[in-house]
């Protein structure tokens, strides 16, 4: 089983990796840490703390940080996840259960103490959380079994960003964290906009989850109606672009991606602010502001077919 | 006949491209306008004084500026282009002809308002003197024919940049200016790295210029030598990759050259100052620092086997 503390801004797509860490027959969801970005922090925590309940996640929800670390907040993206982040469906608010009693960097700081080398940090939002903790705890660094981002675009699918012509969203909405997560000394695995863009879960597939998945189906057709409504008009997409289960799937599956290897950096001003760059040539440059940070991976390339197949028969457990 | 203005650094393929358009059989090189790079302003001037007598161009010599617009000057990269800037052959400085009267921004101001819609500029260097010449006179956006710039990696060859991994010399050595020449409103082909490294003169190529080429060969042997030697040791390549002359190749032949569009933005600070980066969906996004800027053309593929058979040719003229 694969420990993983979930990092996550709910949003439509965080919701549907929640449920499908939940149901991974490998996969033990041990914390739900919020952040900001899809909806803000306040609308984020409520709706991990609705899916605890709606669900019942055995897994902590240890709210996050309200803000990035350096440039200010932006507006939420409800125009893509609804302006309750979970695509203006009906939410009930009685009877949530309550927060963790650590804010999220304090609780991602703990539970890796307590589990040196056993828990993988699956991050899908902005990095703000996971930032915090490496400023405040560098040692997190070699208790940690495995990072993995969904963030970010490198142009392997023909795709360099979707709020900008080269800037991912979770990236562009804290820079300055992502530049410190990506190059900080700890096994990174950068699932991006080249992959999640390529995996596309038709309006027919999610239908038919509703049979396959007797306990999820029905609520993940429900809130993905105005993310795919989103995507049709944005980019003549029948269906979604599966984000932020990716990566969990890299967790479940990773034989199922393709990765490159090299150190990464993130662009934190000017036109291209939010551009995740992978150096992947192993030559030093005469000037090189790569060379010096430790080589991660990046997925460039998934096997779709497998990829969606796994993902309906995980859910139907 | 198409008039160029040839904005230099010389530099040794800077010295073979002035050559080339010497020789080329639908070429005018009206003028040289000299900068620092390969080597500093005085070196540059010298060389291209010297190229004027030795090989008895009609073109005229203008010096140009001694550093970038914003960030300080790089030391002349002399380990590539040797201490005199030409390969360190012999130089006679005596009988040199005299600089031009005005500074290059200006020569190109008056050429281009004398003879309107004729003159193409291309500049090998970094793009100091162009930027100058554009905030002086705007105007001249209307007047020049096209622009054509050796700069700059785009990744289309896999190369993504020659000083750091992601930038090129000429741009890194003045981001500023290339970003005002780049997103200027007047029509530029860029030919980089992504060209320029594809299209390779071995040793032996250069050797049997010296036969096929009485005027040009056994000089372009010559210099070459040190360059040479910089590229083994380098990026182990038996000869030279050819920056500089493919800018006028684009404007001689340029059915050899495949391009795409878009518009292109460069990266002044940062880990990554002095990427090129080009803009080639053609879809608005929410934040977008391209979208306002004209679309120009971006060299991503390069017919080499024809390219070096009519190099060869038009220097045997």
């Amino acid at each position: 089983m694969e420990k993983i503390i979930f990092d996550t801004d709910p949003g439509i797509d965080d919701a549907m990796a929640i449920l499908f860490a939940q149901a991974c027959s490998n996969i033990d969801l041990i914390g739900i840490t919020t952040g900001f970005g899809n909806a803000n922090i306040a609308t984020a925590t409520r709706n991990a703390l609705f899916l605890k309940k709606q669900f019942k996640l055995a897994a902590d929800v240890a709210r996050g940080a309200a803000e990035p670390l350096v440039i200010p907040v932006d507006e939420p993206a409800d125009f893509v996840h609804g302006d309750n982040g979970l695509g203006n469906i009906d939410i009930d608010e009685s009877n949530l259960p309550s927060v963790a009693p650590l804010a999220a960097p304090d609780y991602i700081i703990e539970k890796l103490k307590e589990s040196p080398g056993e828990i993988t940090l699956v991050a899908v939002g902005r990095m703000t959380n996971l930032a915090l903790a490496l400023r405040k705890c560098p040692e997190i660094k070699s208790l940690v079994k495995q990072v993995v981002i969904m963030g970010g675009a490198f142009g392997h699918n023909g795709k360099t960003g979707n709020v900008t012509p080269f800037a991912e969203a979770n990236i562009i909405g804290d820079p300055h964290a992502a530049d410190e997560v990506l190059r900080a000394d700890w096994p990174v695995t950068v699932v991006g906009l080249d992959v999640t863009t390529k995996t596309i879960m038709s309006n027919a597939y999610l239908h038919g989850l509703q049979k396959t998945s007797p306990k999820y189906g029905k609520f993940i057709y429900d809130i993905t109606r105005f993310y795919a409504n989103f995507h049709q008009q944005t980019d003549q997409v029948d269906g979604i672009y599966v984000h932020d289960s990716s990566a969990i799937m890299y967790v479940s599956a990773p034989h199922l991606f393709t990765t490159v290897e090299g150190p990464i950096r993130v662009i934190t001003e000017g036109p291209a602010i939010g551009h995740t760059m992978q150096k992947t040539q192993t030559k030093r440059y005469p000037v090189d502001a790569w060379s010096d940070y430790p080589s991660q991976k990046v997925c460039c390339d998934v096997d779709v077919e497998n990829y969606l197949r796994i993902y309906q028969q995980e859910l139907a457990n």
